[in-house]
């Protein structure tokens, strides 16, 4: 099967996963549900459950990976939600459309977003309470990814930089390594630990996951910097209009986009040390590095 | 030993938990940490932890119950920095100190509150996953009590109700039991679980909670109503200011009163079904029915 081919079965599956795994809109508080799944069902790439499934994969699947896959796209899509708040990044777009908060208002898209944070643990204990190491192996990755020293703190010295005059080099990796790496860190441990990978792979999972959160995190920074509104399905510039510090206001876009494939390369480096067919990995990784959107 | 006696160690027990569990505020972000210790600290009567710590010792605490019971506080408390939010009830005083938002940012408060929800997952994690059972069966109650539907549910309803003209006792009463109701609910039988108690003595303390849950907060509206903003630590009388639909609004002081004495006395009748000394926590019930703040 080619890679595309592959791609969008994957994110089938994942669009398939989220209808039937999400809370019916219809239930009661019927605002709320609406307002999660909307958030939800905006598209979107589905890196992080993508690489979940395609990680569990290696291993052959030992348990079905796909509601932990949803969990993880829950939180990512819950801080996506806070961060689009007005006392945030007060953004109106998200995917070419009006954010949660456009969409329904303030204190909707807040208490989506911690309904959607919380649904994710709600999903873990629905799907693996019966396979309680694993349950709580996940329990454990999940809370430490999305927690105050990793997503969350990458959310807070991401604002505190915003204040500053200068970031050095330092700070920003600290906010790409946790606002962005965390969560996809957590999408290749969370399919191992699915697939039932040793400790040593799960260590390399680690490995391979913080690299291409980098690259990823590199590639937005570019991606902001020379892409356009339409392009990008959210607002563009942005960055350099805030005077925000990205890697390319740092090292510049040739630079930034030599870091971004250096990191990608070690990253498939890491791969090729796992059990399996990497193939499909490898070349989503190639993908992310080289996209335009 | 006297029930004041028992209260104030067991409070003393949850200070001293929340003091050394939680994240130090020098740890980086240390803005983030600094909020959450702030969020937490502010005092208040701790009803939640000690209820989860008084439980467990019915069955004489198999498992120490005292970060469970902390994390329970996490998210009752999370609750409470996010309902005091500008665009919820864009309150300024909790427990007579500034609340989150006001002392820092709205961001921090959101962020501090989003990292108060996930710490108390990662506390389970931390303290019970080599207990994996036990574990996971915290996360299934934390995790459905915290969510669409039952805590931020019961918060989406109150927010609706707000805007309409008018709303039934089947809607008030959604609200209480979802809102309020249902981490109490979780106090008591996270309680059992740390404790041992089999599957019938869970099923009482579920009811149990859930008759306390209701009585405690027809008594909060009861004290909005009657109380001075001094004695309770926060804005008095707000209610009736923004004309929010309350128990006595609906039916009237003598009846809310009535009906918080029959859901105690319900409660009391429960907890008579379950093993161990119930005197302290029966004497709490009674307390909290006559309480003036």
């Amino acid at each position: 099967m080619d890679i595309a081919r592959q791609l969008h079965d994957y994110r089938e599956r994942v669009e398939r996963g989220l209808a039937t795994l999400l809370p019916p809109a219809q239930l009661r508080p019927r605002r709320l549900h609406e307002a999660m799944r909307y958030s939800l069902q905006a598209g979107g790439k589905r890196l992080r459950p993508t690489l979940v499934l395609a990680s569990a994969e290696l291993w052959g699947s030992k348990h079905d990976a796909l509601p932990a896959a949803v969990a993880l796209e829950c939180i990512h899509t819950y801080s996506l939600v806070h961060d689009d708040l007005p006392c945030m990044d007060n953004d109106d777009l998200r995917r070419g459309r009006p954010t949660a908060h456009r969409q329904f208002d303030e204190a909707t898209a807040l208490l989506a977003g911690d309904a959607l944070l919380t649904f994710a643990f709600q999903l873990l204990a629905r799907h693996y309470r019966n396979h309680s190491t694993l349950c709580t192996a996940l329990l454990t990755e999940f809370a430490e990814a999305a927690g105050s020293e990793h997503l969350i703190g990458g959310q807070m010295e991401d604002l505190l930089a915003e204040k500053k005059s200068t970031v050095t080099a330092e700070e920003l990796d600290y906010i790409h390594l946790h606002k962005t790496a965390a969560i996809i860190t957590a999408a290749f441990v969370t399919g191992g630990l699915c697939g039932g990978a040793s400790e040593t792979d799960l260590a390399q999972l680690r490995l391979t996951g913080r690299r291409v959160g980098l690259a990823f995190q590199i590639i937005d920074d570019v991606l902001d910097a020379t892409a356009d509104t339409a392009t990008l399905g959210k607002t563009a510039g942005k960055d350099a209009r805030a005077d925000k510090t990205t890697y390319v206001k740092l090292h510049g876009l040739d630079a930034s986009r030599q870091h971004a494939r250096t990191q990608s390369d070690a990253a498939i480096a890491s791969l090729a040390q796992l059990p399996g067919e990497t193939n499909f990995l490898r070349t989503l990784i190639e993908q992310m590095v080289s996209r335009t959107h």
